[in-house]
């Protein structure tokens, strides 16, 4: 998961990217970076950290421009080094262009192997730096017909943002996996970026989701854009940007995140067969999904977990005494509202299963009398490859226990899935979706 | 607002410490700092910012000893210097002491006139210093009898630890207007905070608070503490601490702050006339009172403002379009889920009226037809002195308005306040508190 | 003007590679970094900065490998951004390689025309990302064949050091115009850098200066290096490196700097034709060129001028009285000393003339009553194009203006260059130099 | 050793202190700071580091007013913490005060006991700190008075700058131990500090040395200042400052720092009984006197050890292999002219024997061949208490072995001092000096 933004015909292209990443910090907290275009050379400040510690009054205003790309990187186990940062910006034959991309490529090992055999040099780890090269190597006359060539050799998922000296192009992959929305800015320039709750911090109007397989071209200085429908495949967003990515105010593809996450809650509850005091969502990420199941019951909502939002950068001296210390820092259940009773516990999801275990625990010692676990989402048994950084097949709880074997791994005294059907019917049966975590339907293959 | 802690008979206490301004750091994001007394000497690390930016494991690990005392200081307009941190350490006449302080002395300015006349010199703007002072000029033959000396000499609300090179002393202000708890942690220390969400990190085990005059002396390698009872009044916690201050998760006074909060929530739906579509509480600062309300007046919670929380070091960029950046940066309403509805929306206070006026605006934009703004304290109609920041009456916008007048200017439809009996009501008729903001009884004099 | 290290078969690659760095900072302040392979993979720190900003105890030690090769940047004016630091690594077809490089290509544009017309991507300005891609491409089978022939296409001056997973080439070009030393390490590994004060500090024993033209491989593991002798001309080192760059304790194609500027000193007093109280360099470039001058005419040398080494990173705060404040900041001369005083001020070269204006008029300031300025060095009347940065041929006053013209600019009250005959002669008769600032042959051609 | 510096009567009175303080970083670069007065309040800014790092333009700018003091901090061993930075700035009965002080009390025990004694709380360790208690506690009417008595209670050797909101205060010990020069600003104003190269580089006109026990006041906005000449002794400046401390290109008491050294280099060459090839000098504290010494015997003078200046933070990372490395970070000897060679080698002093040892035994491995070591100082036999950080008695080599043992220590073919008379005689038999280092005569006694 990662955030892309792209900005033109403003005055402020960089401003606005920088807002713009800034409400979509959620979606990557590893490094982010923006490239600006002048009209003839590309400059790009990019760094590890969050936006805010990357970019300053001072080195934004460097970035003059009326064409901005932007990118916000999802932190990535082990590989994590300097250059994994994005936009990358590269001199190729066509000049200066920069390219910042969320999403994955299945191919991408083919894809580079193949311009490593033909003599490339990758100066990063990310498949983004193949679609350079690509466009950079193809015999096509211009850049349009480069992206449009490079973009039918990338199997995958995948929004990308491109940016030359006076156009700024933007493509979804075929089936519209990760999601990507077309705004227009209050000054009249255009934005594109990965979630609505962009637009919504710089005023900008929704005008609609680029379309799967939808090549958009805009062109510095011209307010007509040019839209170009390339293959396109019954489109099927990735259904965990409703589970869990996307922010609750987000729009993905006309639907109210919040919402959806509250219907989640509601199947749940339509299936639940405990009895429960109240019930207590997991902060933030359950809150939605809990505020629907408890309204479906009719039970109330406790806050009964409180979440400590400083926790970022804190580290962890250790004393042998403490316990669950880094799931303490943040989270803290409260005795005076737990104790004795029976409650049931919203989760969006289990992964690994290691944070709901030390949750359950955490209640238990809080004075939870039963612990009924309600997760807002089906069972996770396979990795996701689309643009996702979740574990290995050995590394996800429910590829390997079934629930029962799971509910004692976390000591719940129940537990709960939503099937793959009431997640579909959550979201809306009138579409497919993007279900690989669930189903281990790989509709995209190499 | 600030949180002081004290630890001693521990070998970790520095880091117990650490972890509770940790806990403790919605009290106070301006400054930190840790003293610690190795048996000798007394160390201080201190800084402005965050405690998690201040502290690391190289200059944590400095402060050896098993002694320590913190503070975190809350942000105050225009006078925040690097000498105003706290602890205050100092080498007097019974070689070195830390000083830390949660609350206000009403006759500060007397103390350190009067201190300043018989020639002391202030290196900071702070009233901890005035009581250091004190202890060093007393006539009295040990630190006990000097502190006990110097606390009969200050007039307000106050809560103070001081750590001497064998002993931790820990006082209250006679009516108990700030909250302090005592706490045993896991390793047999003994530790005091100014909330208990900071035991629940490190698993102390709440004993009981520290009683209003009360002065508790503890000394390093002993089990016992000794407890001094000094002048003491009707107990008169401040109300604020339920009201806005304390985590909902702490218990303040034996009383859940959540529970409490809930109940503000349902006293506000008691006499709410007006019908809505649902509940929308302000976030963090409204959910609890807003679970109340709804769970009172059976009508949906909706999360319908969504609230980003890596908005700590932003910057501005202005631009001339963007208004009310600075709210939106943190908040962002849902139009999905508001258009066209009739809302009640859940803030814990109204102060300047500034915020709430941009909150009621951007849920208009947002969509929502009527908005009703239900305030869970009472109209403030004066400054408090009793250790929290507020501002001057001019700046009171319920000090010079009433209630239509305010409502008009925050373009509310309308506009409900808890009364000062309901706000007592939701915490406790039993007893008294302290509730200048609303009342304007400054029943601690000068 | 930069420098590189490499160093194979030390189990303190990176280290060493550091140290070397440091004994080289004169050579490039901009930038600076690291390559260390492990055997496998190659990992890189590299940032803008000195030396010892760059690195510290925590991130060398990542940086674990037997095999380092280093580069410290020299700052250019107008294009520093974080790319243009090396070594630039990059994975490939033979696996990940680093490469760092002292010199300018003269056909770098046409190559790197040629490549980004054959689809190459370029993410940094420097002609050394050239070289990589040669290397990329080739359709030889190893990488020793694919250098040879990449270094075939490389018409310049260079010294390139060449990392891969196993092996450390080195390379310097046919004339051998920059400088590059082999030594061994007292661990039994190799080094190569680009000047030998840098053995000093960590006592490498010189073995030989790498020839004109050669080619060395050295096996990580293997004590035996490979010598190749590529195309070679007759030898023409930088006469530069003599009068400027070199620092004064390395010993340059068997010549002490330090005793070559002293020579250079004396071949100036030989022909000056003035009197003179005493000698006064301009410090530190002009030392010791002035004690060779002082010790020919048997005049005292007089270190009147001081400078204050700690000028780095100040700013200039401007206030309208003080003028000259950036000459000032580095040097002040002594009233004391020179308040009457006819004197011969010895400095290394003059370029712009700007600084010696500034320094003649400090001198006149301080009360010098006449100021003979002699430079160790002829006319500078050409733009040098083999790695160092001189102005164009706009700036250099000697390309502009003749002697008389110059000391009238300079407002001094003679002006003595050396002859390139002189200067040749100082350094030796027995070889020929690269003179291109001087006489203007550019004898490396495209 | 410390610098202090201060400014009256100009708009840029912090950045002229700031410049001040940057000539003077030579003296201290522990610590430093700047207190500004705008009329009404002070405002200081003071940290850890050097000038160049603690000063930028944005917060030199926050330094408002007609009236600063400045300090540069001498690094000390151990006890150095952030409150260790000056000036103090304290609020008093009189208002707002700043005190930064170059020197040592001998009775500051006894001053900081008695003030303990009497109530005081000291929170740094700064003897400076007494001072500013004096004054708050005098009985006498005006700042004046007051602080004329506090320098009655002070024994010592000291130089102090005290700023209030209107007038600057310049005191200067009976003996004159430490020098502070009077000098006028370019745009009118006064400065006074510790050396002359600060007036130098900010064209300030030297007017006089403040005299020893003369108190001046200057009166904002008053271009008159008042001189009271209190208790006075034979002066005695310190000979150190000459030896050591001063840079070369300050005047001090009217004699010129580097003229000085080299009759201390003449005289040492007066009685030096071997034959050398040449004079090394230890740059950059060795040369004035190497200058001399050379010019006198008409032995030439040869720059054969190269000192690197970008030392500062340079980081050491043991490796086994490599001794001397904190020496050779600094100082590279030159084989090629050392090689065969009898030298004499001249430096400023023997403390410990330590460094010497290990310049040494570099010069030996470089193939000097006998090594001669001529000290432009006398023996070092006794701690120093005014003002300069000496180690004990215990760690003093010539306290402790005579001549020819240091000799053998060191491992030097021979080793000659000057003598105490000769050490007058250069610096002039005229007046007094303060010789304690070397005679042991503590003439300023408690």
């Amino acid at each position: 998961m990662c955030a892309v933004v792209g900005v033109i015909n403003s005055k402020n292209a960089s401003t606005y990217a920088y807002y713009a990443l800034f409400a979509m910090q959620h979606r990557g907290q590893e490094a982010s970076g923006i490239s600006v275009s002048d009209g003839k050379n590309i400059k790009t400040i990019k760094a590890k950290g969050e936006v805010s510690q990357i970019f300053n009054p001072h080195n934004l205003q460097t970035l003059q421009g009326e064409i901005a790309i932007g990118h916000n990187r999802y932190s990535t186990a082990g590989n994590s080094s300097l250059d994994d940062a994005q936009p990358i910006a590269a001199n190729c034959v066509l000049g200066d262009i920069a390219l910042a991309h969320n999403g994955n490529l299945v191919n991408k090992e083919e894809i580079r192997n193949q311009l490593i055999q033909d003599g490339a040099i990758f100066q990063t780890h990310m498949d983004t730096e193949n679609v350079v090269h690509l466009i950079a190597r193809s015999k096509k006359e211009n850049l349009q017909d480069r992206f449009i060539e490079s973009l039918n050799n990338c199997i995958g998922a995948y929004c990308f943002v491109l940016a030359s000296k006076d156009k700024l192009y933007v493509a979804r992959d075929p089936y519209g996996v990760r999601p990507l929305s077309l705004g227009r800015l209050k000054d009249g320039g255009y934005i594109v970026a990965s979630e609505t709750c962009a637009f919504d911090l710089i005023e900008a109007e929704f005008i609609r989701d680029v379309k799967p397989g939808e090549l958009i071209i805009f062109t510095q200085g011209n307010d007509q854009f040019e839209s170009i429908q390339l293959e396109a495949k019954t489109p099927r967003i990735c259904a965990f940007e409703y589970v869990y990515f996307a922010r609750p105010d987000s729009i993905v593809e006309g639907k109210s995140v919040y919402e959806i996450r509250k219907k989640m809650g509601e199947s749940l509850a339509r299936k639940f067969s405990h009895k429960a005091d109240f019930v207590v969502p997991v902060p933030d990420s359950g809150v939605s999904a809990a505020i629907g199941f408890a309204q479906y019951l009719k039970i109330p909502l406790e806050m009964a977990i409180v979440r400590n939002h400083y926790v970022g950068r804190t580290f962890i001296e250790p004393t042998q005494e403490l316990r669950n210390l880094k799931v303490k820092l943040k989270l803290n259940p409260m005795r005076k509202v737990l104790e004795g009773k029976e409650i049931v516990v919203i989760d969006d999801s289990i992964v690994r299963g290691t944070t709901s275990k030390k949750i359950v625990s955490l209640l238990r010692a809080a004075g939870a009398k039963k612990i009924h676990l309600a997760v807002a989402c089906p069972e996770i048994k396979f990795p996701d490859i689309y643009g996702i950084d979740t574990p290995t097949f050995e590394e996800l709880i429910s590829a390997n226990k079934n629930i029962e074997e799971v509910r004692k791994h976390v000591e719940a005294d129940s537990l709960t899935f939503l099937s793959i059907e009431e997640l579909v019917g959550s979201i809306g049966n009138e579409r497919q979706y993007s279900l690989i975590s669930f189903d281990g339907d790989y509709f995209i293959k190499n």
